[in-house]
């Protein structure tokens, strides 16, 4: 990699946001929501502009002869423009992340400690062609007093332009500085902007696996997401067969492309039987191929042989493995090998079994007799959703507003030095909550 | 870095640290205390074999001729074992951090979501030449649910795998498997430990700062420590002379090898005239060095000129950097610029002045009137320490127990898939939260 230098103009602009930032971060919540306000205004009033933009990004595109899906991605119609403004003003609504008392302890008298959250600082977001994702992150981004540094697909740059143009005017009236949202356009800046663990707090990438796992492997910055979503349902031997199959259907074609889709279903041998001719007919008729290991072919002897590579593919597409496992106990070890620890769920009416699978699948989302499919952060209820995190440690799974901001002590004395607490007279801390 | 073989040793011991941490993530409050007395017993028993091995460390160490600060941190006495042991009990006593319930919540009727804390998995910890340390870090980690695997100084080795030995030997009799803790007792196996991110879900390393920067730079697993404490203490032109020359000297010479003892020191123009000359007594009085910038040695003409490496520089030593500035404003910027976000403090009686320093001064602790000293897991009544980290997002700051924990996304349903809350004739989520 190359060394940034100082003069580097994405330094200047990383610089610019940061200072921005810290003047964002200390403004009041009301100051924010009036920010937002001002960004879906200043979009209505950019209507035009932003939709021209647009139909010139996909004329290009479609002279560059774009595919068919990101095409639909990359196209901003007033449909979805307005739906993206009122999506700003749902933001302006959550409740705000920055400023929660998580700890209030008096230490001793008059030393009274607190832990507060409070925004990151600088985010650095880096999606792909769908540019009413750009109006989206700005409001989360100032929702949570972040600055925030986009870089688009470049299919979308004419848009993308547009639209952050729009957003900075309509800050310009606000006590939100405008150089707090920045906008870059090429794609060597990305490799720069992973560098730049000085002014950046937090990556949040957008895209492919492929894309994503990149991010990982090129940043010293936090990275906010997930490379895979290879998800499992285990049909246990206590399995409610209708259930089984109104679920595996349902975490399976629902949305093939998401992450919180099934890959592979996990059978227990002594249902198999009973339960794979019912699952062959749901999911043929509904266009799905099945690939089975060695005794689901028994069963379903019309079916696609599954070599090892089926256990670690998600395959984002109308396929899904199934294998044949003779206990829990195996479903759970090879959901720990080969999950990568988005969602993973058990059908059983056995709630032994069911806290078990709980207990011991390694995973950010472990469900029991539903679909896979509810991992994400609207269903949980969180009103936004930044991120679907796969790390081990916290922010875990789906991450709402609560994955932007972080937390600092504060502690006010009156004086107090340590000496006071240690040695031979050493006074007690008295370490009482305060509400 | 060389490739990890799956048929080296410390894969194998990793993988039965894993099973074995799996099991121990699923016993009860009760039985992961029933464990920790079992290892306070048997350290008792073993305390002669202890101390015997810790005799022959000491010795070997002498005839290598070890440095004596690092000499004393060897030395394991009965006193000390007994206050190890003793800590071990006190860890016992402390609140469960794992199964607590942060979010539980109707998804809709009989859909049910909880947020639940649960161990990480394995813990890598890496200590220096402190004995008792693995005590403490074995006791913490059992606690919290993880495996650990230990890396204790070279020098160490004889009483660390006496430890180890006695710790494996109280646990057989208990629910928890003693594969659970693991020594490693070469200095080859730190990075072969480092890349074995699939099984080991934190490293805690403990330290000398550049230790823990080669560690953070070789490897991909979460790190929870801090290379640098850079803490500076802010003299505004508001402040309390008495106050601020009572907690300068507490936060310099109370400890100064501690990361919470500040560096430099930041004076308003405004009452440096007055407030140097009493400072600089009082820290000859208890042979602090003094640097000062140019102006500082207007004032006090007879210390030693401060360089630009002086504000990046921890000392751990009784000397102290000072610069004047011409604002709150300065001495923030300073503080961002130079500070390794520790901890920070102001002394002021301007309320005003002090809420803007917590508010922009980017640190895990922001501090008014009181010492930097306070920045510790005990004194902030966390009943343990596991680190202290200065990383933006959280974990933040001293660490209890709660850092040893992440948590998962636990859906409970009878057959719900997601098809029913979309579409033209879409469900609506109830969102409830339960108590």
């Amino acid at each position: 990699m190359t060394i940034v230098q100082t003069t580097s103009p994405l330094v200047t602009i990383a610089q610019n946001t940061r200072q921005a930032a810290s003047k964002l971060a200390l403004l009041s919540t009301k100051q924010r929501n009036q920010a937002i306000e001002a960004i879906a205004q200043a979009l209505e009033s950019a209507k035009d502009e932003i939709l021209q933009a647009n139909i010139a990004d996909c004329e290009a595109a479609m002279a560059d002869g774009i595919a068919k899906p990101l095409y639909k991605r990359l196209q901003l119609d007033e449909h979805k423009l307005r739906d993206a403004i009122a999506g700003v003003r749902d933001v302006g609504r959550l409740a705000d992340p920055v400023g929660q008392v998580q700890i209030h302890r008096e230490i001793d008298t008059g030393l009274i400690l607190k832990r507060i959250t409070c925004p990151l600082g600088v985010l650095g977001i880096i999606f792909e062609a769908r540019p009413e994702a750009a109006i989206q992150i700005v409001s989360l981004a100032i929702k949570s007093g972040n600055g925030v540094i986009l870089k688009g697909g470049k299919e979308a740059v004419r848009s993308c332009e547009a639209i952050v143009k729009a957003i900075k005017q309509g800050l310009s009236h606000t006590a939100v500085h405008p150089d707090a949202v920045q906008l870059l356009t090429t794609r060597e800046e990305i490799l720069e902007l992973l560098q730049l663990d000085k002014y950046v707090d937090l990556i949040i990438p957008r895209g492919s696996n492929a894309f994503v796992r990149f991010v990982q492997e090129n940043t010293r910055i936090p990275v906010l997401g997930h490379a895979d979503g290879i998800c499992h349902l285990y049909v246990d031997q206590s399995a409610d067969i209708a259930k089984a199959v109104s679920i595996t259907v349902d975490a399976k074609i629902q949305y093939p492309a998401a992450c919180n889709a099934i890959e592979t279903l996990l059978v227990h041998q002594s249902i198999a039987s009973e339960f794979l001719p019912r699952i062959a007919i749901a999911l043929q008729a509904t266009h799905v191929e099945i690939r089975g290991d060695k005794r689901t072919l028994e069963i379903l002897p019309d079916i696609t042989n599954a070599t090892d590579t089926d256990w670690e593919t998600e395959y984002s597409d109308l396929i899904l493995s199934i294998k044949i496992v003779d206990s829990l106990a195996e479903a759970i070890a090879h959901i720990n090998n080969f999950g990568s620890r988005h969602t993973e769920a058990i059908i059983t009416e056995d709630l032994k079994a069911a806290e078990t699978f709980l207990g011991l699948v390694n995973a950010a989302g472990v469900y029991h007799n539903c679909s896979t499919r509810f991992a994400d952060g609207f269903r949980y209820g969180f009103g936004a959703e930044v991120g679907i995190s796969t790390q081990q440690m916290p922010p875990r799974g789906p991450v709402g507003l609560e994955g932007l901001v972080t937390y600092k002590y504060q502690m006010t004395g009156d004086g107090h030095i340590v000496t006071t607490y240690t040695g031979a007279n050493a006074k007690s801390f008295t370490h009482k909550d305060l509400t």
